[in-house]
C-alpha cells in the first residue's frame, strides 16, 4: 500500500535531502563539513528570521527545549510558562526537573494564550528571569501572539523563550522584530528534513543569563557551543554529520522557494483543511488555528483512536491523534514541511471515507470540494 | 578526487545501510517502527554480549555518558574515573559538572590502566559508588582490561561504567561475563552508522542506582525511556528515525557476517596495520593497543598536523591527528566498523607516500609488504 505521511512531525522529507543525506559519511573536523555546518547556521538565522547566534545539537526538539533551562536559569530564579497544551507542560516538566518550581498560566487545551495575562503576571512578579511559551503548540494546533507577547516581555529584564519546534518554517516568527530572545527548535517539521538534529537562536540579552546560569550542564552547554564554532567551525561532540549534510540540501531549497512564499503556502493549506473538515460537519479544536496543524473534533460517536488506525492500515495515510487526556477526543491533519496542495486533498479524501466506514452521516467530497474552492482564491 | 574515510569515528556507512536510512521517513509511533527499534535493541544486546535492558537516544556517544552520570549518581556520592586519556577526562568533565568531585587514577596518555590500581583504590576509600573508565580510549590507541577491571568491581558495592563509543562492535567486550554494570556506546564507530544515535545497556544492580539518583535529568532520564519502551515499544521523544531505520539494516549485517567473525577482522587489521607502521620504522603510541584505532608516534623532525593534512587534501585519504596536548605528536588510523584489509592497505600506503614527501628516510612499499604478510598468516 501506498503510504502517505500527514502527521506534525516527522515530516515528508524530500527526494534531495534524502539523497543529500545517503551520500558517503565524512569527518566532522574537516573543512567540509565546516562549511556545510555553517551554511546551515546561516540557513536557519534566514528561516528564524534573526542575526542571533544559532547553535545545532544532535537531539530531538525536546533536547533543545532542555538546553534553554539549564543554559539560561539557576536554583531559584523565578520564571513564568505560558502553557497551552502538552508542550507547554513540557517546559513546566523540563523546569520542575531541575529544581526551579515555575509560575504558571495555564490555558485549556485549545485556547490561546492571552497576552494581557502574561502582562499581569509579569507585573504581580517581580523579578520574572525568564517566559517560556509556544509559538504553535502542536498538541492542541493553536498559534499563539508571540508579537504581542514579546513586546510585552521585551519592557521588563525577562527573556522570552519560545518553542518553535513545530513552528518554524510553517508559521510566521519574526525573531528579532518581536523581540524574542531564545527560539528552541527541531529538524522534523517544517525544515523537511529527518529528525535528530535541534536548533536554538539566542538573543545578547540572553546570552547574559547563559554566563551567570548555575545550573548542571555538559552535553547542552551553550559555552562549548560557540567555543566551538568560533574557534574551528565545529560542534564539540561528534554531530549527526549525515542530517548535517541533508539540512545543507534542504535549507537550499528554503531559499530557492522563498521563506514568504513557503508561509504563503502552508497558509493556504492551513485554510484548505480547515474549510474541508468545516464542510464535513466537524468542528476545528484550537481557538486560534495555526498554519501548520489542524485539530479537529472527533464527532459525537465516533471512535477517534480508531479513525486514526484506520487511516493509516487501511488507506496508508498516517495523521495524528489526541495526545495524553485529548487521546480519542481529536485529531490532527499536518500541512507542514514538504506539502502541497495535493497532499491536503489526499488527507481530507481519505478523512471522509473512513469517517464514512465508521458510520459518521457525510455526503462524500465535500470536504474535498470546499478545499479546492479554497485553492481557487 | 576519491576519497576514503579511515579515522576513529565517523566510519565509512555501508550502502546498505545508507539506502535504508534513504527510504521515506516513518512516523515514531507506529508498529512499523516500534519493529525497527525491537530490532535494533536486541541486535544492539547481541554486539554488546548483555541480556540487560538497553536504551536508545537521539544523541552523540557524549549524550550517552552524560546520561549514565545523572541517571546514577546522587550528590555527594563518591565515585571513580579510572582516566586513560582524553575520554576518561571527559567522564571526569562531566562528572565535575554536575557537581560531585570524583576520585581519579590518571595514567600518562599511552599507557593501560593498571587493574590493581583499581582495587587498592576501591579498598583505601570505603563506599565508592561507582567506578567509570573506557574500554578502547580512542585518544590513545589503548585497550583497557575490562574484564580484570570488572572481577574487582563486581566484588563491591560499586557499579562498572564502561564507554565502549568506539570500541562496540570492534573489540571484545562481555558485558555480562565481565560484570560491567554500564555500557556507554554510539552509533558511528564499529556499528556502521552515521554519528546521531547513542546507547547504554544497564544491569539490575545498576537499575537500583538509577532508582535512587538525585541528580537532575528530564532528557537523559532512563526511568522515562525503560517506561516508553515497555509501554508502547517507543522512545519518548522523536527519535532519529531515519537512523533506526538505518540501523535495522546495519545489524542485520553484523548478525550475517556475525560477531565471531567481525572481532576477528578486526584482530587482524589492527596487527596488519601494527605490522605496517613498524616496518616504517615508526613506534605504535600505546602500550596495549586496540583493535579499532592505531595510534602512531609522530617521528623526529615531521610536523604531525601537516601530514594528517597533506593525508586528506593531497591524497584523499583522512585519518585522525592527536588530541588536545598530543596534537601533532601522534597520528591515528583507524580499522573500524565497514573496513577490510584494503582499506588497512590504502591507508599504510597513502602514509608511505606522505612521510616521503615531507622528507622522512622510508623505504616506500615495506609497510605494505608487512601489512600483507600479516594477511598472508
Amino acid at each position: 500500500m501506498k503510504k502517505y505521511l500527514l502527521t506534525p512531525g516527522p515530516t515528508p522529507v524530500p527526494e534531495r535531502v534524502l539523497l543529500a543525506s545517503a551520500k558517503p559519511i565524512i569527518h566532522h573536523r574537516t573543512p567540509e563539513y565546516g562549511q556545510a555546518l555553517s551554511e546551515g547556521i546561516e540557513g536557519l538565522k534566514y528561516v528564524m528570521q534573526t542575526k542571533n547566534e544559532v547553535f545545532i545539537f544532535t537531539a530531538s526538539g525536546t533536547g533543545a527545549m532542555e538546553g534553554c533551562v539549564v543554559n539560561l536559569l539557576s536554583p531559584q530564579d523565578k520564571v513564568l510558562v505560558v502553557n497551552t497544551g502538552a508542550f507547554g507542560r513540557r517546559w513546566v516538566e523540563i523546569i520542575r526537573s531541575f529544581g526551579i518550581e515555575p509560575e504558571v498560566i495555564e490555558y485549556p487545551w485549545g485556547r490561546v494564550a492571552k497576552p494581557k495575562d502574561v502582562e499581569k503576571k509579569l507585573r504581580e512578579i517581580p523579578g520574572i528571569r525568564a517566559v517560556f511559551t509556544q509559538s504553535t503548540e502542536t498538541s492542541t494546533g493553536v498559534v499563539n501572539d508571540i508579537e504581542a507577547i514579546g513586546n510585552i516581555v521585551a519592557k521588563t529584564e525577562a527573556v522570552l523563550v519560545v518553542d518553535a519546534v513545530s513552528g518554524l518554517g510553517g508559521q510566521e516568527l519574526k525573531t528579532d522584530e518581536w523581540n524574542v530572545d531564545v527560539v528552541a527548535s527541531g529538524s522534523q517539521k517544517g525544515l523537511m528534513l529527518p529528525p535528530g538534529l535541534a536548533f536554538v537562536s539566542i538573543s545578547q540579552k540572553a546570552w547574559k543569563l547563559v554566563e551567570n546560569s548555575k545550573l548542571p550542564k555538559y552535553y547542552w552547554n551553550f559555552k562549548a557551543y560557540k567555543k566551538s564554532l568560533d574557534e574551528n567551525r565545529e560542534t564539540p561532540y561528534t554531530a549527526a554529520v549525515s542530517l548535517i549534510m541533508g539540512m545543507q540540501e534542504s535549507l537550499r531549497m528554503i531559499k530557492e522557494e522563498g521563506l514568504e512564499h513557503i508561509l504563503r503556502r502552508h497558509a493556504i493549506l492551513a485554510s484548505a483543511t480547515r474549510a474541508g473538515v468545516e464542510a464535513m460537519g466537524l468542528e476545528l479544536f484550537a481557538e486560534a488555528p495555526c498554519n501548520v496543524v489542524t485539530a479537529v473534533k472527533v464527532p459525537e460517536g465516533i471512535d477517534g483512536q480508531r479513525l486514526v488506525k484506520m487511516m493509516r492500515e487501511e488507506y496508508g495515510v498516517g495523521i495524528a491523534g489526541g495526545q495524553r487526556e485529548y487521546k480519542g477526543k481529536i485529531f490532527r491533519i499536518a500541512h507542514l514541511g514538504y506539502m502541497d496542495r495535493f497532499d491536503v486533498i489526499i488527507g481530507l479524501s481519505a478523512l471522509e471515507i473512513a469517517l464514512s466506514k465508521l458510520g459518521y452521516k457525510i455526503e462524500v467530497g465535500k470536504g474535498v470540494a470546499a478545499a479546492e474552492k479554497e485553492f481557487l482564491k
